[in-house]
C-alpha cells in the first residue's frame, strides 16, 4: 500500500495542532532510555525506525523473525517475546494488525503483562475495538502500569515520513509522556479523552469518510449522467452544502482532481479492505452501544461487496468506478 | 419555514461567484420593459417583490386570486392565466410547487405556449425533474421562444433579501439575458449547461447534502456514546477527512455551533418534508437514468420515516434527535 | 428472455383460482366479433395468436410493421395505428413497455381515445405506473369508455403456452366482460378491485419477491461461510419462520434444487434487468405516495447496481453469485 | 415476554420433525443420573422444571440466589458456581444472556472448566455468537469433555410447555446423548453439523425472517395506500412469489390474521429487542466472514431505531406501525 499522504492531501486533514516537544516525564530520565516496540510490519517497522532515528534505544520482538532483522541492522535489540520487551523497557508501543493479537500481546502467557514493569507506559496505536482497549487499560492497570490507545492516520508513507496523526485516549496526566515518543512518529497528537476515546476518533472519523466518498460517488456519477460536467458539478458542491472531503481533496473521479488516487486508476491511497475493517469495527461498536448507523452499516456493506467483486486492493474512491455502468462487461461466464 | 440563510451558514455556501450585471439583452430594450411572473406562493411572491423593487414593471398571476392582491397594491397588473401573461411579456419567470403545476402552466390549455411571443425568455425557477425541464424546452422551442431551468437555493428569507443562489440550465448565448433578471432576485447566478443541468446540480447538491447530514448525524451519535465531547468530536472531524458541511457549518448535535437549527430544537432552516421532496426528485432521476445510488436512496427513505413519525416540519439536521435513544418513549399507545 | 414458469414453479404461484369462464358481456355478441391487440413484441405477441386460437377476429397495429407479420399470416387484420384498431373493434387489448408508450397509444394524436367507440373495454396488460393507468381511466371514461389495468405475471413461456396470471383493476361490473378475454391467455385472472390496483398488485409482489430474494440470497451465503450445509440450511429455513418462496421454490444456490436457473447459470427465468424496472416502479409508486420502503428502496439498488456490473441478462436469482467472494477476480484492469 | 407460540404459529415453523427419543448415551447409565444446569432465568427455569419432571436429578446454579430457591423448593440440588456443578455432573445445560456469560461460566475462575470431568457432555442453548462456540468447544476438548451449541427457538411459554426447537452443532456422534436431554424439553431437535452451526443455522434463519417481517410491512403499507384492501393483497401475495412466513403465517397489518401479535396492538410475541439483538449477532458474524449482508444490515438498522423510538417492548411485527404515517404526531415537542 502506498501512502495515504499525497502533499497536503491527507486522509486526516491539513491542520491538527501540531503538539510541541516539550516535556520529558518522570518515566524517562535525562537521557533517552530504552523504548519498546512490538509489532514490526508495514506500518509498525518505520515507525520504529523513526525512534531509532530520534536517539532512542529500541528493544523490539515481532511474530515473524525475518520481520526483525532490517530493525536490528539499524541497531534495535530484538527478543524473543513481548514479555521479555517488558522485563527490559518501561515504555512500550505496540502497533498490531487486529483486536485478538492485541489481547495476546498484552495479556498472553508471554504477554507485556506478565513481566510489565510498575508505571510502565503501555501505548497501543493499533485499530481495534475501543472496547478492547478499556480492557487493556484495566488488565495493565492491575498490574501497576498505564495503557493509552493511540491509533494512527495516514498509511505507510506516513510511517515512514513521521507524519502520521495520532489520536491518543487515556489518562490525562499521561499524556505528556506519550506525546514525547509520538511526535518522533507523527505530525500530530490529539488528546482525545478518556481511555478508548483515540479508537472512537478514527472509527468515527473513518466511518463519516467512507459515507461521504461513497456519497460522493454517486452523485457525481448521477450528475454526469445528467449532463452535468464532472469539474463543474465538483466546483458546484464544492462551494455549495454538498461539499466534503471527499469532494473538495479526494474527488473520486478521474480528471477532476490531480495527485488523487481516482488519476492514478486507484492505485495507491487508502485501500477499500483497510476501510471494510474499519467500517466492521464502526459496525460492531454500534452494535455494542445499540446506536443505529444506518449510513454507516450500508457503506460497510458496500465496500465489502466491492472487496468481494476484485476491489479489495484498490482506493476506497473506487467506489465510483464500482457503481459506474459497465454494459460490456458480462461476469460469471 | 423560516430561511435558510443564517448570516454567512447558507445551504448553498459562501462565495459563488457573483455574476456581475453587465448587458442587456436584445430582448429587453433600452428602458426596462415588462416581466411577467407566475406563482406567487412564499418563494414566487418576495421573488416578484424584488423584480417591483428594481423597477421592473411586472405582470402576474396565480391561481389563488388572494396571492395577487399584496403584488397588485405595490404595482403589479394582475391578469387571469399564464397564457395572458404570455401575450404581453416578452420575459417570464414561473416559481411552481412541482412538475405537473410546471406542466399545466406551460402547456395546458390557458398555458403560457398558447400566447407566447417568438423569441420570449421563459425562466422557471421551479425545483423539478430535469426531464420535465428538457419537455418545456422542447416546447417552447417550437413556438419560438427560449425556456431555461433555474432552481434556486435558499429559502423564504433568502427571496425575501435578494440572496438567493440561481442553477442555471439552458442555451450559453441567452444566460446573459436570464441574468439580468435573475441578478434581481439572488445573489449568485450560476451557469450550470444545457437545459436541465440546474436542476440536475441543485438535486445532485441536496442528494450529498443529505447523506452528509444523516452520516454526521449517526457518526456524532456514535462518538457521544463511545465517551467522546461533542465539541471535540467535531473539532477533529473537522479537521480530518470526514469534515463536511453539515459537521463544520451545520451541526446536528445541540450545543456544537451557535445560529444553527440544533441550538433552537431544530425550529426554522430546511425542513424534513422538503428534504424528502428533493430525495424523490434524485431519486426518480436516478431510476430514471438506471443510476446507482445507494446511500441517497436510503437517505430519502429515512427522511420519508421522519415525515411518517412527526418530523416534517422541522429542519433536517433533526435527524440527529431521530437517531438518538429515547427510552422513555412509548409510542402508539 | 426464456419463461419464468417452469414446471409448477412459478414467480406468481401455485393456486390463483381459475376464474371459469362463464359469460358473454353485452359487448360481444352472440358470436365472437373483433377483439384489437396494440403492441406485439415479446409478450402481446403470443397473446394475441392465443385470441386467434380462441376463434376470435383480431385486429392489431404496432410500431414496428415487421412485428405484424406473422399475426397477419394467422388472419389478423393489420391496421396502421391505435386510432384505427378503436374505429373497428370495441374490446382492445394493449401490451406496451412502459408508461410513455401507453400515454401515446391511448392518448396521443392516433391514439385509441382519437376514435373509440362508446362502451368500448380497454384492457392494458402493461406494467407502468398506477398513476398512469387512473389517468388514463379518467381520459377513457370522458370517451364513454371503460378502461382496465390487467398486467400479467408469467414470461414469454406464460404468454405463449396461454398460462399468464392477469391482475385486474377496474370497475367491477365489467370484471366479467375481461374475464371473457383474459382466460383465452392465462391460467388465472384475479380481481383486484379499482382501476390501478391491478398494477398495485404486481408492483407489491414484485418488490416482496426481491427482498425475498436478496435475503435469502445472503442468508444462504452467511450459513454457507459459518459451516452450514446448503441444502440442510435450506430445508431449516424452510421448515421455520425464515421461510419465503425464494428459499422454498426458487432457491439461489446453485445445487439446493432442480429446476431452477440457480442450476443453470442463472440463464432464463425473470432477468434482473426487468427486476430492476419492476423495482423502480415500485420506488417511484411510494415516492409519490410517500410510502417508506427502506428494504424495497435498497433491493432497487443492488439490482440496479448488479446491471452496472454485467448481470442484466442473467435471471434476479444470480444476486447469491453477485454477494458471494470471488478472490480472484480484478475488476477494471 | 409472552409465548411466541401461539397455537400452531411458531417462529420456527410447524414440521421440524420429531426426533425420536431413543438411545442413551454410555454416559448416562441405565437409571437417569444427575444433570447439571447453569442460568435460572425466564428461559432457564421453565427448562430445569421439564428436565426435573422427566425424573432427571438436577443440579443447578445461578449468579441470582433468589432464581434458585424455586428450583430447589421442587427438589433441585443448588451449588454455589458453575465449577461446583461439573465436579458433580457429568452433563450439563447453559442457558445464559449473551457471549461473555458464556465466557465466564465456561472459562472463568469458577467456571466449568475448573472441575469438568473427562468424558462430560456440554450442552450451551444460549444465543450467542458461533466463533464463542468454537471456543468454548476448542477449551472443552483440551479437558476431555464435548461441547455442543444447541439454541433455542420459541420463548417462555414453549419452554414452558417443552416444546422448543433446538438446533444442534456439535460432534455428530454425540448427538443422541444431547438428544436424550433435549427432548425432555423441546418438541424438536435438528442436527446442524460441526459446532457454531447449531448458533449459525438460528442466526441465519432469524436474519431472513427480520428481512422479510420488513419487508413485508413496507410492501402491504404501499399496497394499502394504492388502494388495495389489506386482506386481499395478503391473499394475493400468499398465493404470488412475495409469499413469505410474516405474510401468511404471521402477517403485521392488524385485521389481515387472527391470533397473531398484530391483532393484539403488538403485545406478546417477539419482542423488538430481542430481533436487535439477534441481528447483531448475524451482523457480528457477517463482519467477522467478511460476508455482505445488505439487507439484513438495513433490518438491523431499521430495529435499532425501533428501539431508540420506543418499540423495544413490542413484537418485531410492530415494523408495519413504525412505517405507517402518523400525520398526528409530533415528537419532540
Amino acid at each position: 500500500m502506498a501512502a495515504v499522504l499525497r502533499g497536503s492531501r491527507n486522509l486526516w486533514g491539513r491542520s491538527l495542532k501540531h503538539v510541541d516537544f516539550t516535556l520529558v516525564s518522570s518515566r524517562s530520565m535525562a537521557s533517552k532510555t530504552q523504548v519498546g516496540f512490538i509489532g514490526l510490519g508495514n506500518m509498525g517497522k518505520p515507525m520504529a525506525k523513526n525512534l531509532l532515528k530520534h536517539g532512542y534505544p529500541v528493544i523490539a520482538t515481532d511474530v515473524f523473525p525475518e520481520s526483525c532483522k532490517e530493525l536490528q541492522e539499524l541497531g534495535a535489540q530484538i527478543v524473543d517475546n513481548p514479555a521479555e520487551v517488558a522485563d527490559q523497557a518501561d515504555r512500550i508501543v505496540t502497533m498490531l494488525p487486529s483486536s485478538p493479537n492485541v489481547i495476546e500481546v498484552y495479556t498472553g502467557p508471554n504477554g507485556i503483562l506478565k513481566k510489565v514493569k510498575k508505571g510502565s507506559l503501555l501505548i497501543d496505536s493499533s485499530t481495534i475495538d475501543p472496547a478492547v482497549s478499556k480492557e487493556m487499560a484495566v488488565a495493565s492497570e492491575k498490574m501497576g502500569a498505564v495503557f493509552m490507545d493511540a491509533p494512527v492516520s495516514g498509511g505507510v508513507g506516513a510511517a515512514s515520513s513521521g507524519k502520521l496523526t495520532f489520536m491518543v485516549g487515556g489518562v490525562e496526566t499521561e499524556f505528556t509522556a506519550a506525546q514525547e515518543l509520538l511526535t518522533c512518529m507523527g505530525a500530530n497528537v490529539v488528546y482525545c479523552g478518556a481511555v478508548g476515546t483515540g479508537q472512537a476518533a478514527k472509527i468515527c472519523n473513518n466511518m463519516l469518510l467512507a459515507i461521504g466518498m461513497i456519497g460522493t460517488s454517486e452523485t457525481m456519477n448521477l450528475g454526469i449522467r445528467l449532463g452535468l460536467d464532472p469539474k463543474l458539478l465538483a466546483k458546484i458542491l464544492n462551494m455549495s452544502s454538498g461539499r466534503c472531503w471527499s469532494s473538495d481533496t479526494y474527488n473520486p473521479v478521474p480528471g477532476v482532481m490531480d495527485g488523487v488516487p481516482s488519476g492514478n486508476n486507484y492505485q495507491g491511497g487508502f485501500g477499500t479492505q483497510l476501510m471494510a475493517k474499519d467500517l466492521g469495527l464502526a459496525q460492531a461498536t454500534a452494535t455494542n452501544t445499540k446506536t443505529p448507523v444506518p449510513l454507516g452499516s450500508l457503506a460497510h456493506q458496500i465496500y465489502r461487496m466491492m472487496c468481494a467483486r476484485g476491489y479489495a486492493g484498490k482506493d476506497f474512491s473506487s467506489v465510483f468506478q464500482f457503481l459506474q455502468e459497465d454494459e460490456n462487461k458480462e461476469e460469471g461466464q
